[in-house]
């Protein structure tokens, strides 16, 4: 039971679930209905396809991640960066309206659950904290650029090209004279509406009178209100038959049963993207959820919400949709609007549904520029330049990465950005584990401490190297190990002894023994005995079980301070 | 000056080049060519190409060698296991034989100097650290099997297809008929003598009174002893018209002008390969010349050594030759004859200039069978499954490498086998890196120490969390920390402040920097306050830099015991 319980979450909270969790998951779900409908509808057209995809998007993906995810305030359905990088990705092996765009947008859904479905269940979730903050900092800033340049085609009524700022920008250029001028009235208005709606709604409801809790909820309705009305007034005035560019006809109904597609081709064509889709997906995701989560001192476990985004991509495939993950605002909406449980998710997916299949009719009148401007609004919040300015302040290796990540980003696109700043992450990585803190250390005149040479006043002797390294040894710093000890050996030309001081060294690995062997060998060769110094209880019993301390040309000694005692000169120097 | 000769260290030993180390140079020299002769012609044969090509590689690699690399011992040319990986490589796109798959070997050279050219001239030699040494152990022991196996078929007289240990025996039961015995009676006594040759010979030469040092240098003779042999008796008997396949006509003179192929498929066909040859290659080569310049107390310098090596590469693709690296047994063999700079391979070179010029035509005669047996013979030395029992012993997650390592090449080859150990080594240290060792500390009695509770009786305070993490905080590890320091703090309810015991932190960078933001965010919404103590100097000034400690909810003690005595509450409990 506890073991099935930790794939399905649902039978946690699912067995203690009361009444007071019931009315205000449901609450939270109104709300968060609400908000969704538009929302899901933009990030479709964002990814190009049809507008219900996006609705059908938010429906199944919902009620699984409701049975499989573990935390209790994310919403799943599709979000802005996904779906720019989704249009990115299906761009590449389809046309923007064909049968086969749609089908590689099942495919790409299908094939980054499975990919993330696969990392959950291999555990392999601590992969995600290898895209650094920063990296991701930049990434986001520079897709939410991307994809507010891109919906100025809806705003001006122009064709935009292109899937780097560079192409958009030219393709604007060069399109400019074809600018529909009603259609920018109204895309101008609604995105000022909406920049105004953000704060200043709220604000207005609260100088009505109304309570501070109320006019928080009601003050995030403004994309919705702005729908209602835009469509509205597009009927009222025929604004259709005047050039306005409108969603047209949606179908009414549930999501439809969907297969993604088997081909290899269009597999092989995918595949990478979707492994990009997924790690973006699953790094915003947990984030935002562990979020919510610390806040109730609740916990997520990030390799079972692979299995739960895994599963909700999985579903989106089968039913209509697109790629999905957890979404920041619509999380944050629900959580506070009080959801309780993973229930909410399920029962805003209903209330999709219900939209799904008796209001998409009114949705015929909806202008495409309304859908932009809810885009272009809700992506500025994305676009945080100061990252680099924080980075420049606090470390030039981080604003580096940030950088290139930006630039990479704008200038060749969402995959090749993501993927620049993902192996310069690695990259920066291993160079640092590669080069431990390490520091030739004397003895502190008066005390039995040991310090660096460089910071302190110390006594060192001429014929005894003490050195500690303050990392735990393994491959990645073996070798650096070796270089760093031949090379203060060779400097010492009386050099009789080299203590390696193991404080702070957690653990020896296979590769690093082999080092310290290599080591105790070369330098028995020039007449120079090793020693080791302080090792911890876990890792001298590790060395006992092979026959390294056999092989010693020195000694063990407990403390430094012991190995200086034992093997000092008597001819200290300061 | 200095900077050129960091490029050019034959600007360092060239200029003090005395009557000494011409002599010693020369000894050492002629040496090597002898035990260089029968090597080259084998491994070309190995990789599938004419046995010319391997005097070639051996003489203009040599001489770019000597001017551009580090150690005062490596010698250069082709070895064993990256010829076997040329013939993988260059097999996959032309038939051996055949004018284009000779003129795939020179541009495989080609791509994999300027790859290990470009490492050098940024500096990322780091990045051969992260091929652990049982994983290196593994690829090298699965190699020399297949290698091994391979040579069956110049023993058998049998036709052997294959890359892979699985095709091979397939390959070999499946002609086991057509075996011509008079070559397989030359192929197991010539074995058999050079198996006995190794030890032997030296013995044997020693009981007729030689002294012990030219008994060692004139026992490592063996193989030139027996090609010598086996082309007087091949003539003598006239073996060739009986059926016993010889090397045949071998043309004279100096290595030729070539040129590397510069078509487009050919390239992206082969430059994979030509980076595992280069990674392979250059760790093999590094670790030789590592061993031999710590016993003089020289040393050398990785990022110049990939400039060195692969000017050598570039060198061997424009005068006939395919992929060269440092070789163990003829450096070793180098060094012990008493060479004193790298001109030592310079003569080496022109001792083998003068073969190719003057002895190829007695190279006629030559059995390939006994070149089989040469190489067989030098491959079994590679061969050591000890590692997998060592492994097993120290660790278990060095003998999983291990396992898979061995098991994939000798299953897909070895570009699969390098592939594979690569990124299970790269796995395994981001997985480690990203969970640092941590501890909940608790004040030993009586003292102003803290130690982790797991491992003392100490004194902790049921409303303050002490946590020691023993790493540096950074990108790989700053989720870890904050899922730690969250699950912690969920499971004490009377928790009102965390102190976080910086003693072992020696930098955070920015997105650790983020986390503890979060972590303080997150903590003061549930009530709790964050410390930090033991702060580093250079820690703190960088964290002075920005605005984290004004919004620290808490405060920074001096040490952890400060920490303790203002905020404990005095309902201690051990």
């Amino acid at each position: 039971m506890v073991a099935l319980q930790r794939y399905f979450p649902v039978l946690g909270w699912g067995r203690n679930y009361n009444r007071s969790n019931f009315s205000n998951d449901l609450l939270a779900a109104a709300i968060v209905t609400i908000m969704l409908v538009p929302q899901s509808l933009a990030y479709a057209l964002l990814a190009g396809l049809p507008p219900e995809m996006g609705l059908y998007a938010s429906i199944m993906p919902i009620v699984l991640y409701a049975i499989f995810g573990t935390s209790r305030s994310l919403a799943v359905g599709p979000v802005a960066v996904v779906s720019l990088m989704t249009a990115a990705a299906v761009g590449k092996i389809a046309e923007t309206g064909s049968a086969d765009y749609i089908a590689a947008a099942l495919t790409l859904a299908f094939l980054s659950g499975l990919f993330l479905m696969l990392m959950g269940v291999f555990r392999l979730g601590f992969l995600a904290n290898f895209l650094s903050h920063p990296v991701i900092a930049g990434f986001i800033t520079a897709s939410g650029i991307i994809i507010a340049t891109s919906q100025l085609k809806h705003i001006l009524a122009i064709d935009v090209q292109g899937h780097t700022l560079v192409g958009q920008i030219v393709s604007i250029v060069t399109n400019i004279g074809e600018i529909h001028w009603l259609t920018l009235v109204m895309g101008i208005s609604t995105t000022a509406f909406l920049f105004w709606a953000r704060k200043g709604l709220t604000k207005a409801l609260l100088r009505l009178g109304l309570s501070a809790k109320i006019a928080a909820t009601v003050g995030k309705t403004g994309p919705v209100l702005m729908v209602i009305v835009t469509i509205f007034l597009t009927w009222l005035l025929d604004l259709g038959t005047k050039g306005v560019s409108l969603v047209g006809a949606v179908p009414q109904g549930l999501p439809p049963l969907s297969l993604p597609s088997f081909d290899s081709d269009v597999w092989s064509g995918l595949v990478g993207s979707a492994v990009l889709i997924s790690v973006i997906g699953f790094v915003e995701s947990v984030s935002v959820a562990q979020t919510l989560a610390a806040k109730k001192r609740q916990r997520i476990d990030p390799d079972q919400e692979l299995i739960g985004l895994g599963a909700a991509n999985v579903g989106a495939s089968f039913t209509g949709g697109f790629p999905v993950t957890g979404g920041f605002s619509r999380s944050v909406v629900n959580f506070d609007a009080g959801a309780d449980t993973p229930a909410a998710g399920a029962y805003a997916a209903i209330g999709l549904a219900f939209t799904s299949l008796f209001l998409t009719p009114l949705i015929y009148y909806l202008p495409k520029a309304t859908l932009a401007a809810t885009i272009i609004v809700a992506v500025t919040s994305l676009i945080d330049f100061s990252i680099l300015k924080r980075a420049w302040i606090y470390a030039k290796a981080d604003f580096i990465a940030v950088a290139i990540t930006i630039v990479v980003t704008l200038g060749f696109g969402v995959e090749f950005g993501v993927t620049a700043g993902l192996l310069l992450s690695i990259l920066i990585h291993l160079y640092k584990t590669s080069r431990p803190h390490f520091a030739i250390v004397g003895q502190v005149p008066g005390s039995e401490h040991f310090r660096n040479v460089l910071r302190h006043d110390v006594i060192t002797d001429p014929a005894v190297l003490g050195i500690r390294v303050d990392e735990s040894l393994f491959f990645a710093n073996a070798r650096f190990l070796e270089d760093t000890i031949y090379d203060e050996a060779r400097k010492m030309h009386e050099l009789k002894h080299v203590v390696l001081l193991c404080s702070a060294v957690n653990s020896i690995d296979m590769s690093a023994l082999e080092s310290l062997e290599a080591i105790n060998l070369r330098l028995n060769d020039i007449g120079i005995k090793l020693h080791l110094s302080e090792v911890k209880g876990p890792v001298m019993d590790r060395l006992k079980r092979c026959d390294f301390l056999e092989h010693l040309t020195g000694d063990v000694f407990l403390s430094q301070h012991q190995a200086m005692a034992a093997l000092g000169s008597g001819t200290s120097a300061t």
